[in-house]
């Protein structure tokens, strides 16, 4: 399936591996249990410049101690990632810290190429030493069976509690020629508060200088994955890298390139957050929040991301009951001060025409049917104006909160 | 079953009207179904002394409109509280505000005194108007059946998702004679966040003057009801008041006597807190979260709360699951700075000795069997120090999420 989406094509059945140069592999190490898929490296065959963003989280795992470190000292000839899935190698301490840089030595030696130039992710339990024998056997064979086809195999040996892998390709033409993006994610629990972990691996085979490769991920991170999360309010490994190695000999350099370039990363950026809130552990609604009227961005963000870590609230969009007290209660919580009688709420559905259940503070003599049956769609929109007269505005992506939420997150570590 | 604590005696058994002078009053009054008690008054036979602590959020109820301006116009002659259930008289526009002074009207006339001497709470579902014909018909009845043997009942009649009802009493000897401090409340859904309305009323037959009540007041419900409730994360409805008539004959007034009756207070208070924990909705836990070694009582405070509404660290302690990792997480993204490398967690039952999981930020050998076996128990403690050097210390009581919660607010409405 392709659509052409303005001046890209966006390919549901791309990944990692769509821009050039760029191979991947995904084996079972023997980390998760029965054969399951749990180590994957993506390579390139040339050096990449490398952007990242990791988690704002006081207590960080060791892969994103090492890292950080790894692209202090190189974010230009950057070659491989070693993502393992089913162990967070976090809370590990010392010991910890020591796997991941070992995990680094056993790829760079299978590689053949230099610790620094591999990055590592984990994402599973926390707390639980990585089984470095099985990890580095599982290297050493996986750099074997390197194949531009692995794409869509690396996107499900980095699965946790996913139900299926995220993968997506944008192409694009730049004045200097065609290039490719490409990009996989792995879920986050209920995204909201997102501690489950969150990581994205993008590759491109456009030529990008690391600092501006560094501001073009900021700019779509924040548009994105990070309308998908709370900022500051991350788990222990979430990581987002981005790779450029230049094989399609297309640079980003000239505002025009790097205006497009952006745009086709912002939209990769934001399909690959929509596939995990729509992959929410249990989730059955997507539900987008959108505040108008605010005083700020950041006031409309605040009040977004409080409606939509509400544990009411999200109890409510699971039992399909329009209970907007809950939306308005939530908003008054985040903090943020606003005139309770100047507020006007509207719900709406993908087909439905929106509706609207408060105006200036007060319900309106909607029908209760008709706001039960936009709820009980998979997917609506709330728009919540809160009537400051700013032109502060900010849209977030959620879920529901249901019983399999509960059963997937009381049990999961056995 | 009595208890003697310190310089007090706890009743179980006592309730509102256990102080000399009130009397109380529950009816059905049709605004919950089926004949259920949803209407209480609790009425003293002299004017009282009010203290009052209201909801910080910024969507807010009619009645804690109409009660802040009572009480800015007259906080020594109070004469009694209508309180009803099922309907929260909130986010109902001026009609709203109407109906709350409607109701303030009605009760002044059955009672025979003036409007400003009665306050009003709700509790319920969103944005319906109150049914006032039911309710005014309701007072009307009620007033004339005040007892001080209904102070039992009058709890029943305010509770919403509440299981049983709340109430307790404490009696204390002070160097002018005895005293004694009533007092009910209902709960509050999962109690974190706590978007469910909360509500107490306590009662005293001492003599305070208004602003030692105040006082008093504020500093028994820092240390209890707000340990169970973040800060300024409250509902449209929260409401906690505190009435003295006097009766007694007994004055509060001197240091020594303010210091016995606020840690009698404080006793009452934190009882009442805890019943509204234990009896959260789908609670089958009771924990207490206690973080120490923060630079500040303030961040011990943040990243016990922080802890405290994580929704995968409530799942855990549901599935009786010992995932520290998730309560190391949770500390890690309050917004509070610490060292990874210098936290210290131990968990406690209420039978077993401490337990190190963590030390100096890394996993001690503990058996997962004996951690298992703590998350087990109905009751148990969390002891988190985060090695900043501070004394900061923070306590905070919260509950598991089960799937019991979901249950009850996906569906809550109908």
């Amino acid at each position: 399936m392709e659509q052409l989406v303005d001046a890209f094509q966006s390919y549901s059945e791309g990944t990692v591996t769509s821009p050039a140069g760029f191979t991947a592999v995904a084996v079972a190490a023997g980390i998760k249990k029965e054969n399951q898929l749990d180590l994957a490296l993506v390579v390139s065959a040339s050096d990449c410049s490398c952007a990242a963003m990791f988690t704002k989280n006081q207590v960080v795992a060791a892969p994103v101690i090492v890292d950080r470190a790894t692209l202090a000292q190189n974010n230009s000839r950057l070659r491989a990632v070693v993502i393992n899935s089913k162990n967070a190698n976090a809370c590990t301490g010392e010991p910890g810290l020591a796997n991941a840089r070992a995990t680094q030595q056993a790829a760079a030696q299978a590689l053949g190429c230099a610790a620094d130039q591999i990055l590592v992710l984990s994402t599973g339990v926390i707390g639980v030493p990585l089984p470095m024998d099985r990890l580095t056997a599982g290297i050493a064979v996986a750099a074997k069976e390197l194949s531009a086809a692995n794409g869509r195999l690396a996107a499900e040996a980095i699965m946790t509690t996913d139900t299926h892998p995220k993968h997506l390709a944008v192409r694009l033409d730049l004045p200097g020629g065609p290039v490719t993006i490409g990009g996989m994610a792995k879920g986050a629990g209920m995204i909201h508060p997102n501690m489950a972990t969150m990581l994205a691996v993008l590759t491109t085979d456009a030529a990008v200088a690391p600092d501006v490769l560094d501001e073009l991920l900021r700019t779509a991170v924040n548009r994105s994955f990070n309308r998908i999360s709370i900022d500051g309010d991350t788990s222990t490994n979430d990581t987002i890298l981005l790779l450029a190695n230049g094989a399609s000999g297309t640079a980003v350099a000239d505002p025009d390139s790097m205006a497009r370039f952006g745009e086709a990363l912002n939209h990769l950026c934001t399909a690959l957050a929509h596939m995990i809130v729509r992959d929410g552990e249990g989730a059955t609604k997507f539900v987008e929040i959108q505040v108008t009227g605010a005083n700020s961005d950041a006031d409309a963000h605040q009040i977004a991301n409080t409606i939509a870590i509400s544990p009411l609230v999200k109890t409510a969009f699971a039992g399909s009951d329009a209970n907007w007290g809950r939306l308005l209660m939530a908003a008054g919580r985040a903090g943020v001060a606003f005139d309770q009688s100047k507020i006007n709420l509207w719900i709406g559905g993908q087909q439905a025409d929106e509706l609207q259940l408060v105006a200036s503070g007060t319900p309106t003599a909607y029908q209760e049917k008709e706001a039960a049956a936009v709820f009980a769609q998979p997917a609506f929109k709330i728009l919540l104006d809160v009537g400051s007269g700013g032109g502060g505005t900010a849209v977030v992506w959620t879920t529901d909160l249901t019983h399999e939420y509960v059963s997937i997150n009381a049990d999961y570590r056995t």
